[in-house]
């Protein structure tokens, strides 16, 4: 019996959405006003989902105080109050869609969380735009 | 490796449960307040999910531009400000309740989504009462 | 010292904004598809906000189950999966915007409120359209 | 063609966070905070969720008023205003983490649902923390 | 010109309303549910209001980092994962109603905010249920 | 009897915290992580509110989609998607604090709504954080 675990962070930063290997043009038309070279930016609000047996000794499936800290290094500590494009080493050349933020998170948390759990993420961008990612 | 994007939208709309195959006692007797012949209302909130691999050139699995125009014309300028039961097509014989809703709205966005994405509605008619529809 | 309590409810009516001593085009230039023929609906919330003296005895304003059971019987039990304009006796020839709804319900709670109470309302007739009423 | 139907329900609950079978000392290491022995609490959020068929006639999948009197035999009237620990015959031995409060939700829930329907539970013990079982 | 600026924060606690100075039977007939022995609970949501003049210097009417730390020390750290009558100095005798904690919450940050600002407090039981406090 | 009417809307902007006349040093004591030279970013809500007598014609205080129109065009048009340090006149030299662009919003907002009608503006940076200006 396996049950699911989830915890909400928040992290608010900046972006714009640009791919380097196309022209500015290309940019502009692709991406348009998330393409405003001075960059926009938003409140991110990220839930991380955790699934596996409940510890009969704990009734946990994964302390969540853990999994708070765990979010707070591998996420907010890099990306709350930063340019992602600028500041993060992920979004040099990788385009910061919602998308590719969620793949990135759901990588950097999939090496601190016990392989016996499934790990899956969903991000708000805004509250009308969203994304979820379970590695598959 | 696919990733899921939702995009929220609004539209508020009178309504009566009621199936014209019945007899009006029967009715009063399924839908409770429900069946009022003067009609009520909702703000309903739908959420419409696409899956699918994301394009390594822009980063989405869709534009959520495209996908909002979609919701727009497939949606939200056929029920909004409008009686479900009196003004449009669809409901003309076909109870609107809040299943046959996303239903009707699942197959009229199908059409207009490619095939290779999976499509998922969910709707809410209050904060307390929604449904989730995937096709299947 | 004075303590202000609030207590949000819920009611799903359905409304058009008509003005019957002007004509059908006026309203209709005037109200938009808020003047469609065939209503439109909403899910209200409306908090009921009651400012007082605390009562040394019971620590309470006012016993909000007892707030709650007055706003059953003055708003919901009338409005609730009701036609405004058809169904409730004070919109048959005053518009139901938003602002006279508030009107409406605040005069309706002052009868049953204790005069040494101020009372205030909010009607959200959705999340981005609201307004506020305190018999001012 | 299944659609999902949720309804939401709320209930206010003390509790704390406690393995009679384990000493004072690891239970302070293993809860922390949770572990107060005056307890604390929670204003826990409810979603239920059942699947199935919908019903020619009706519309419906399960009718909603019917579900919401189930979650509050099974649900409410057990746990609203009371304390976990010690007012229920649920949790007089077993912790009540999310984790269990969800399985022995569901569990309950489960005997009054049509075998025919799937059967899920969402509990928000708060905006950040909430956890998710469907029996398997 | 004066700006108000508000900070919100949250805590997790027990209660049971309660006046020891009235009979049994008398705390049952007024409080009802609430007034279980047992304790239930809620997660209270605090909003802070501070108001005065914008420092031409820095923007802001105060800075909500040295507000948030305040919040924590006076009330966060008193009343998180508490039961506000067996574990709290200000509860002890005084029956905490929502009306009764916003004004002990008031005159705590009243004594660390400068007497320049005005201070006001919301506090929210539950999402139906709340009260405002301005030290009036 | 004067009605107040809200309307919310949003926008999705870059900033830092910075008073050019100050040293970077002082700078990055009084802002922090705020202070970033490469920006961060915010989902602004703000909700503004207009108080007036109902037009008695109208039902309206004032024609919510009219101030709909004069949100976009002295707001989001001018903020939506810009870095508010880079791309906007008013804060080429002004901190873009909560305060501060509460007070350019109110004062923009001022010039097109009619003098009998009072003004109010909230401005929300994050759910845990905003402001509220009126011009006195």
């Amino acid at each position: 019996m396996k049950v699911s675990v989830f915890r909400r962070a928040h992290f608010n930063a900046a972006h714009r959405l640009h791919n380097p290997d196309l022209s500015d043009e290309k940019n502009l038309q692709l991406f348009g006003l998330c393409n405003n070279p001075s960059y926009h930016g938003h409140n991110y609000v990220l839930d991380v989902k955790v699934k596996g047996e409940v510890d009969p000794q704990t009734g946990y499936v994964m302390d969540t105080k853990i999994l708070k800290d765990v979010i707070k290094t591998e996420v907010q500590d890099k990306f709350d109050h930063r340019n992602l494009n600028l500041d993060t080493m992920e979004f040099k050349t990788l385009n910061p869609t919602a998308e590719n933020i969620a793949i990135v998170i759901w990588q950097s948390l999939r090496k601190k969380i016990a392989d016996s759990l499934e790990l899956s993420v969903r991000l708000y961008e805004t509250e009308n735009n969203y994304v979820e990612f379970d590695g598959k």
